[in-house]
């Protein structure tokens, strides 16, 4: 069985072939800057022999039809497949599934038109998903072709959870609601970590925290998603790369009146000119600490802001849990960023959390316990795979389709 | 010792009248509806034999100062003061007193200037406070005044919990930060938590849940503020009567382009429509509690979210804190809703909180245990008393000067 994951954004496309026998990756890459003057498309594949070949090509590419055409020969000619007919399904990250999906769904007319109607809620990427998705159906019509939400996993929140505390109307008229993001990877970490434990997912209660340059927390009770820290949009929450995450919503009505900044200007600010990079200038996690250490006293700042923000949701999250058998780390500076793991559960030998430090500096890119033997909590560092949760979700529906 | 206390708003003046030998409250009223057709103006004395007197008026009261007159005769009429200079000082509540004061001050022109210079961030309040305090200062030349600050008490929290993750500059130029607010309150029952736990102030940490139609929590350690759930302004952190609390950001994008709505309109509806009021219709916790005993589903939802978001605050300073010694509810919900008392420390025995549900239920005004007696963590009820604390302070303060 083959399958293609496809993570298509307005100006490019990722993807990844599977062998679902082995989940073995037998070719990936990007397609990027589609649609400007020069476009980069790389290909990264298995020979016959086992070893990795890469290819990278500056040329051309002026929209998506253009990307996935480039991706099918490159695919073909690096001999992964012979033709597109020789995929079993296609598997699209969609970001915003809204109250529509709460699990994925075959690709048809009706779904794009969901995912369409959603651009709203997720003007960001939905636009982007929705153009590689139909030109997708459209080169591959004899491929089923399968759309995998990042809010399915947390369509479970309970109403009180998943409400905000404004006007009802706007819940009844614009289905404004906490949705959450990174699903696919707060699911796939604890699927893991329940194999990992040795412990059935329906009793695991655990924390997961997705830590990239977005970034996320999920409340995790019996192996479903009970609270995240993402909200309507990818905005709230954390403190991330360059964005905000929570604050005072009335810092935007100040900022409007004493700066005269519009509407667009606070929202370019808070999702692209704030969190990390806002602080100290840079939202790279290992600069960051690197300045730190030196004395930058900003980065110093936004290293202390980032942990402290991530400790408060390990509280709140163990309050709503009550039991929490593990937390997992995830996401890059989730598996690498080792101090940020040691600080964010610093103190928390209460809660029943003690990091080991020597376990927690070993650097690998294997699952693993960092927390002491003695910690009742375990804290686990766990390496995300969106694109093969994508795929194996991909695969479960057509067998279930197909059934 | 007598010592007036004032909580001069825009339309409204209360007022107490301390004898700081005893804390008694020798009169108290409020003078309400300054300046419209018709106001009201009440006052509440103890005749010397003991008995409690009560007058009210309506009459017309153009302004703060007619409204200071109308007091200062009532309280010369009741026989408590003779003239104005029996009073030994005026202590004067101000809601917002930015980076600028980290404890009460005699009020002089430059305090008055700075009060003034900070009403951007405190535009509902500090106009009021600094009319009333400038009537004052003119009626009452020869009497010492002092400034007492909600946001003082706060003044101690670390850089990581003050500040927000948007960029650097808002906070160099604009003062953007988390300033907290109730500090008056938060402060009071911290110290009578100690005194009632017999324990060094010094050494207490505790969770002080203040709510009222305002609500916000803070963490305290060693009997200092270092993190509090209201922001730049009291809008962010708990949900309240009308106020949203914490939301994402991105919903205020979200319905300027789905509704058209100006930014002063999201301002009031945030503020003013929102909370209780906005999910349930009503912001009465007595009335939403029977509502939802009678099977009204939206009351049902206002008082679990009421409920879940104490619940999350608690597990996050929980987190911050490491340890707790005790967590206090105070402020009219705090003192009343016993319900909300349980349902938001529910299932936190692993947090070493349990509440007794007998002790819980007894209705008082007295200051009261309501914890178990095998929790870790003591569960205190403490009816606040903002006036007296801001007379204390303002001793302590006119003490401090003379001496």
């Amino acid at each position: 069985m083959k399958i293609l994951v496809l993570n298509a954004g307005s100006s490019s496309v990722k993807y990844q072939l599977f062998n679902m026998a082995n989940n073995e990756v037998l070719a990936s890459g990007v397609i990027e800057q589609i649609g400007e003057k020069e476009s980069m498309a790389k290909i990264k594949y298995k020979k016959p022999a086992g070893d990795e070949q890469k290819r990278e090509e500056k040329c051309s590419i002026h929209d998506h039809d253009a990307a996935l055409t480039w991706m099918s020969e490159a695919l073909i000619q690096s001999g992964v497949i012979h033709n597109l007919n020789d995929l079993d399904a296609i598997g699209h990250r969609v970001v915003q599934g809204g109250s529509s999906f709460q699990e994925p769904a075959m690709v048809d007319d009706y779904v794009m038109s969901e995912i369409e109607r959603l651009i709203p809620l997720g003007p960001l990427h939905n636009p982007g998903h929705l153009a590689g998705m139909k030109v997708s159906v459209h080169q591959s019509p004899n491929v089923p072709q399968v759309a995998v939400f990042d809010t399915a996993f947390h369509s479970t929140l309970p109403n009180y959870a998943y409400m905000y505390a404004i006007p009802y109307k706007y819940y009844e008229e614009l289905r404004i609601r906490r949705y959450g993001f990174h699903g696919t990877s707060h699911y796939y970490v604890t699927k893991v970590a329940a194999k990992y434990l040795k412990q059935d997912i329906n009793t695991l209660n655990a924390i997961t925290l997705h830590l990239g340059n977005g970034a996320s927390v999920t409340a995790i009770e019996n192996g479903q998603s009970i609270d995240t820290s993402m909200g309507l949009t990818p905005l709230e929450g954390l403190i991330m790369g360059t964005r905000s995450g929570d604050l005072d919503p009335a810092i935007l009505f100040y900022l409007a009146r004493k700066r005269g900044l519009t509407l667009d200007e606070l929202d370019k600010m808070l999702n692209k000119e704030s969190g990390l990079k806002g602080i100290c200038g840079s939202n790279d996690m290992r600069e960051i600490t690197r300045m730190a250490e030196e004395g930058d006293e900003r980065a110093q700042l936004a290293y202390d802001m980032f942990n402290y923000r991530l400790k408060k949701y390990i509280g709140s999250y163990s309050a709503v849990l009550g039991r929490v058998d593990c937390i997992v780390f995830t996401g890059g500076i989730g598996e690498n960023a080792n101090d940020v793991r040691l600080k964010s559960c610093e103190k928390l030998e209460n809660f029943g959390i003690k990091i080991d430090p020597i376990l927690n500096s070993v650097r690998s890119s294997e699952i693993r316990t960092i927390s002491a033997d003695d910690s009742k909590v375990k804290v686990l560092v766990i390496p995300t795979n969106e694109e093969l949760e994508i795929a194996i979700e991909t695969l479960e529906m057509i067998q279930k389709h197909h059934s």
